[in-house]
């Protein structure tokens, strides 16, 4: 075997045969990231480009054409399938965006359009589901056939594997655990539901709580002041490095933040009772003790057939939603 | 080819042709029936026999071969597939019965031991995923890819056909929706955990929540108590009669419930987005209105995706098990 570079991710990786690697392409609201994703799941070269929501859908597509064939300017044939991942709800049979808040995208045949540029096939999918399909295939879920992928960052959101296939639902929102309530009558989300799941744990509303906590007592929330240099500034990653510095104010928000995120954990795994509960997102990232609160509490609290969920930390990052859109490419090829 | 029976067979309705006709059994705690149910649904004829969960496996499933010879012995031929729902934690490919409380069961192999008997391949599901089958094939759910089933009771379940599929989950529970979190730190359920949507909507919590304002207020819960014979004696179905006579206290109870069971039917709908919510169960036979509550919530609370949910009563009542079980089995047998 010839040796690599040192990039190495998986011993298997099939590097080198262009007909095992496959196109995939996250779409955001700011940038695009395109990458050449091996039969593992490793990204072989990858390019990424800034982009401008306010150049609407024919510039945003040029943009991600332009990423797409960086990639592919030194690879012989084209791709037979390329993926593209989006924050958006999505029509995975047309390849339509729905509607995507954050580039302001109505009704967008996405997929028709990219295909028409680089001449290949083109798969759509939700950036979440791409996420939850990466872990599946190559990640912290590899190997089993009922899962729940739970994105814990600014916002709160999920999707599922169950039986072996990737869930839709009636319009293409199938897991949306963010906005079950867990508080009858409680804080405003920021969706038309008050109490919501996402309206306690969600980056946003741990911020939120913290500030009103601030406001209420500034002297105890002094520290909190301080780091963020104002108290409009206060954000959740304030509020974890605040509380890790030993700060009782903000210790106290993340301690509730912690019993919060417990009855969530607990919801989903009674609700969707998955072998393995995949736990990522920046929350995580900045608060692993998530990991544990989850597993006691579903250990504890949830019904017996629920509570032997194997809990742990997804494994892609950044990358996740690309390989996913890659992964969701590879498999409708092999369904052709 | 020769005539088999001499008996006339009309080309379009099924009935009177044996081989369109399936054998469906309800095995509950206190009686089991079996039905011949033809391809559209319809029960043909039924059996019914009480038991005793204390005769043991061996006792109860010489009652259930009994309901069934009862069923089927008019008919020429043995029918081709046949089959049982149990209230039980069910493995649906080995027919094996995991738990089942009201019975006192563990690890019994229910289907292979009735295939023993009746000389026919047997289906074993669980009784509220029969129900959902029921609705789904030839009630209120029929041709609907998305739905979600809700069963108002005692307790509250749920079960889902999502993608055109019925979901099992990990360990034969998904859709246990009774327990996810709907009051954070909230009453104690008869599960391990607390604040559960059951445990403010099923049957026994409606009856404990009013029996405590009886208590605090026994002036004010005169009629309850009166109606019931004693404060120890109230039930759900108590609550709701004295409330549609006119009670203070009762209608307050009442208002309390439908404002908790539309947090979870908001809930429901966001994190499963079925195109179709089915409410069934006694409680809803109680108070029908509790179908306007949800769609008006689902309507004003969930996210765009979801707020679009039919909300609808389920159309099978008491033969929704025993109809879904036979559907299952004839679902099975073109399997082969």
């Amino acid at each position: 075997m010839p040796s690599r570079s040192g990039r190495a991710r998986s011993p298997k990786s099939s590097r080198g045969d262009p007909s095992d690697l496959v196109l995939g392409i996250d779409l955001g609201a700011t940038k695009v990231v395109s990458g050449l994703v091996d039969a593992n799941g490793a990204v072989v070269r990858h390019s990424g480009r800034h982009l401008h929501a306010n150049d609407g859908p024919g510039g945003v597509i040029h943009t991600v054409v332009q990423s797409a064939r960086a990639c592919l300017d030194e690879v012989a044939e084209p791709p037979a399938q390329i993926g593209v991942a989006v924050a958006a709800q999505v029509d995975p049979r047309t390849g339509t965006i729905v509607h995507a808040p954050n580039l302001g995208w109505r009704d967008v045949a996405l997929g028709h359009r990219i295909e028409a540029e680089l001449g290949a096939p083109v798969s759509v999918v939700n950036d979440a589901r791409a996420a939850t399909v990466a872990e599946w295939r190559h990640g912290a879920g590899a190997g089993v056939e009922d899962l729940f992928y739970l994105a814990l960052g600014t916002g709160v959101g999920g999707s599922a594997v169950v039986g072996g296939r990737l869930l839709e639902g009636g319009s293409h929102a199938f897991g949306e655990v963010g906005h079950i309530t867990i508080v009858v009558g409680g804080r405003k989300c920021h969706c038309p539901n008050w109490g919501c799941f996402e309206a306690y744990v969600g980056g946003w509303a741990i911020a939120e709580r913290a500030r009103e906590a601030v406001r209420a007592d500034p002297a105890g929330g002094r520290r909190l002041t301080e780091r963020a240099g104002d108290v409009a500034a206060v954000t959740a990653q304030t509020v974890l490095q605040t509380a890790r510095a030993g700060d009782p104010l903000a210790q106290r928000i993340v301690r509730e933040t912690e019993r919060y995120f417990a009855d969530g954990a607990v919801s989903v795994a009674n609700a969707f009772n998955p072998s393995t509960l995949i736990l990522g997102g920046g929350l995580l990232a900045g608060h692993p003790p998530l990991l544990a609160v989850a597993e006691s509490a579903i250990r504890a609290r949830c019904q017996p057939p629920a509570a032997g969920a194997r809990v742990v930390a997804a494994r892609f990052g950044e990358d996740a939603a690309m390989v996913g859109a890659a992964e969701v490419a590879r498999l409708e090829r092999r369904r052709r």
